[in-house]
């Protein structure tokens, strides 16, 4: 069986929250039949009037039968859903893997019929209300055949994550849980971990909140019930995570306190000591902090850019472009004469501003090359 | 003299880093003679060469000094630059308050013609190539005064905040650092020990990153160096404030291995143990994790919306709208006519969907009859 060959003409959504309303409404605009299930009858309602489905149950067989409830109920509902359709495959969408096979092995009717799937994709707010057609678009997807997945089933979830317009990643289950640790669940624990320190005494910090904390906070709005289940299902993995975090919070706490203990014996130094107005102003190095920090820029760069590639394999060339009507062209050209393929760009201007900066982002080896061309070319290059 | 009729003609950034290039952009935008002034060569000939002002000292004294070095500097930078303008008024654009107005006190010539500044803004990018004119626009900016502070000096001071469209904030030195200890270096602190868990091993990790993790770390791009000194300066504020956060993932650690070790002793179990099978597939209640999270939640609610008012002022009224020409129009002539003012706004619609929903956010005491008067009308509500 070709994986991309398999059609999906019905599929069963087995509850109407954010990610399995998503799916229906993906699966809906490429003409699949799609028929949807919750057991609360608001939330099936709005999802039906979104244009996700029918809230008919199928009357034969559907070709896929996607499981969206919380992690502890997949594989009862999973067990349930495969007693009633025989030749279904089933999958699943939640974000802990290892956990969710266990249960399916030990509860489902037929494992054969069945991979996990996580798509990499969520919002902060939970509900058929924030569905989207369009959020898995692009985004990874997870897919963690157990031993006894059969190809057909896997084939059927890759068409799935295809016709949801995702790109399907394979991964052991334990191996997903690991990464998903560190790259979903340690995340959402820092933000919940941030934003509990607001309250009604922290006016003054919410007054004067930037984008960094909006930022950092943004997903503390996640359903509190929904993540600790998550977090439950993936306790070992988690557990590891931020034990080194606390590990590393634990270092920096103790450099901190040792700079504020000799700013305050300085301070209550007697005014005549020689040492006061040498030591005065003077801060302390944080190299702790800044080592933390250091590690952070290097963690940070190993996410991918909006390519997939990492941004880092290449290198920028700024160059100051006159805001004027076919100079970026203009531009485009002279590196294109350099013999230089431009990687990525990005534009800095601001409204009122007479030039921008571009900066061209090429290979390493091509970026001093192309600084000269255009240079040469009386281009304002700061290489 | 009235804050806003003081004129800036002429002002002195002294710093062409990422914040004091930006300032001069938006002066330079408003008409204002801008000179800069940076010990880097290179980045003083981008700042000039992208419009953000002229590299010769001004003339004569300029009506205002803005100090954008390091925390660290601003003290000496202000001593000597006072020594040489001895009628213009000065401020700074640094993050920490407190130490700068000791440094001030007790080095500068006349803190009579000083008043603290710290616009809250920024971006993950430093030097001058990531600034904006329009970095400041609507965002808040404390002024410190100092118990010495000249009314003259505070009223350029606003001017400079008013030209660069931000809206200035008036704060004890003191209180300002707690106030930033929470809302911007907490975040920081959290973003870096985040990515720091991010390297080479983890690749798997950065393959299924999604937009949570990115949101989380998208600060830990941030300058090490200048980021220890602004931590150093307030080092006993950002103490109180992870000490709070380490207590909090203290416990929620010891949750998690409690819930990993009764996890092991019952797959170690014999399988024959009652116990088992009842035990199996249960996910223990994470009460102080989902607690955390609720908190998070609370916490995350004090931010203010995008017109600064706090998002859970409103209720939110969703309603199916066709993605028809003419449908919103419909339902906001709907929605006063039914004497209801709609406060904000959000529409959820992805492409390929036949139909949108929009989420009318109202004043709570207003939400039931607008649900009515629109149900009335035939619109889909789902309040």
């Amino acid at each position: 069986v070709s994986p991309d060959a398999v059609p999906l003409d019905r599929v069963l959504v087995a509850g109407a929250g954010l990610m399995g309303t998503s799916v229906a409404l993906a699966l809906t605009a490429r003409g699949c039949s799609v028929h949807l299930l919750d057991r609360d009858p608001q939330a099936l309602r709005l999802a039906v009037d979104l244009g996700a489905g029918v809230d008919r149950p199928p009357t034969g067989d559907p070709d896929l039968v996607v499981v969206s409830t919380p992690p502890a109920t997949i594989g009862v509902v999973t067990k349930h859903l495969q007693s009633i359709y025989l030749h279904s495959s089933f999958t699943d969408l939640s974000s802990v893997k290892a956990y969710v096979q266990q249960e399916i092995e030990a509860l489902a009717v037929d494992s054969v019929r069945f991979v996990g799937g996580h798509p990499l994709a969520g919002r902060e707010r939970s509900g058929p209300a924030g569905a989207r057609a369009d959020l898995f678009e692009g985004r990874p997807w997870v897919l963690t055949p157990g031993p006894a997945t059969g190809a057909e089933t896997l084939a059927r979830a890759r068409a799935l994550v295809r016709a949801c317009g995702a790109q399907p990643v394979l991964m052991d289950p334990v191996r997903h849980d690991r990464a998903v640790a560190l790259a979903s669940h340690l995340p959402q624990i820092m933000a919940s971990a941030t934003a509990a320190q607001l309250g009604p005494d922290t006016s003054d910090a919410a007054a004067i909140a930037g984008q960094g904390l909006r930022d950092v906070t943004r997903i503390a709005a996640s359903d509190p019930k929904l993540w600790a289940e998550i977090i439950a299902a993936n306790a070992p993995f988690v557990l590891d995570v931020l034990d080194a975090v606390a590990a590393d919070l634990d270092r920096i706490r103790a450099e901190l306190r040792e700079a504020t203990q000799r700013s305050v014996d300085t301070t209550t130094k007697s005014e005549s000591d020689e040492s006061t107005s040498s030591q005065r102003g003077k801060l302390p190095d944080l190299r702790l902090v800044r080592a933390l920090i250091v590690r952070g820029n290097d963690g940070r760069r190993t996410l991918p850019g909006k390519h997939g590639a990492a941004p880092a394999a290449f290198v920028a060339v700024p160059v100051v472009v006159p805001d004027r009507p076919g100079e970026l062209a203009r531009l485009f050209a002279a590196s294109g004469a350099a013999g230089v393929n431009i990687e990525d760009v990005s534009i800095e201007h601001s409204p009122g501003q007479p030039v921008g900066l571009v900066e061209l982002y090429v290979q390493p080896a091509v970026a001093a090359g192309l600084t000269r061309s255009l240079t040469d070319a009386g281009w304002s290059v700061h290489g």
